[in-house]
């Protein structure tokens, strides 16, 4: 089996437990809200669920995948929900493949606007490069959202 | 039977969809949205659903609601997702004693800052107008969030 982007199966929302496990980034309650959304885009289908999801596969186990879905009441916005990397494969460019993937799909699903929100914290300091490099504007900041200390910045990418 | 506030009750799927319709200011997308809010609440409980309500209900129908929740994964956020008058009941402070109850309601289960998102379009400057009055300040704008020209403002109340 080579490594590639294929569709969403059945195992998947074990998989993506472990992948977002590893990366040691998330915590417990995030990680059960990345498995919900597998349930759901499993039990319902991408569309009806709203979340569509790009995944890519190595020899032996999931690398990483990215989860993104239309904005609802909006006429073309779209939210990158989730994009992930697995430790040992970061900083090779999946994380920009994933996320091209994304932007041809929700293009082709006549989206205009991808929205990606995150934390202020330090942590977070690689994913705030990781957008800005890839074209996100900081657009807006919610002082104090997640917790005290801890901003939410809302990264919109015009398409 | 005089009128007051009340709890949810299995009939409110069909009184809060005439009740939104009635104000002729919501889309049909926008009342399915309002309608399922209350369905999942009344499936699921508050809790479960994240989806909770103020009622107010005069001798023969509904007159106002609004409903509120957690907003998931911060510390203390919560979102007033509606708050919605008959017509021939506004401009009697209706809103007012609603968003009070929530704000209560809010406080209570331990919230520190309730959200609420509108558009920016004039057909919205009597609810801007009502946030502002009642202590909310406009903290971010998303640039043609709900369609081009029509931004999204979220308003921030610090409780």
């Amino acid at each position: 089996m080579t490594s590639g982007f294929r569709p969403l199966l059945p195992a998947d929302p074990q998989a993506i437990r472990a992948l977002v496990r590893a990366t040691g980034f998330f915590t417990p309650a995030e990680e059960e809200v990345a498995v919900e959304l597998v349930e759901e885009s499993l039990a319902k289908g991408a569309e009806k669920s709203g979340y569509h999801f790009h995944l890519y596969a190595g020899a032996e186990k999931l690398l990483g995948y990215a989860c993104y879905g239309p904005v609802p009441m909006t006429l073309s916005g779209f939210d990158l929900y989730w994009i992930v990397v697995a430790p040992e494969t970061q900083g090779k460019g999946l994380g920009a493949r994933l996320l091209t993937a994304c932007e041809q799909s929700v293009r082709g699903l006549g989206g205009k606007r991808l929205y990606s929100e995150t934390s202020s914290r330090p942590l977070y300091t690689p994913t705030h490069k990781f957008y800005e490099r890839h074209g996100f504007i900081a657009e807006a900041r919610l002082i104090d959202f997640y917790a005290p200390g801890d901003d939410k910045i809302i990264y919109t990418k015009i398409l």
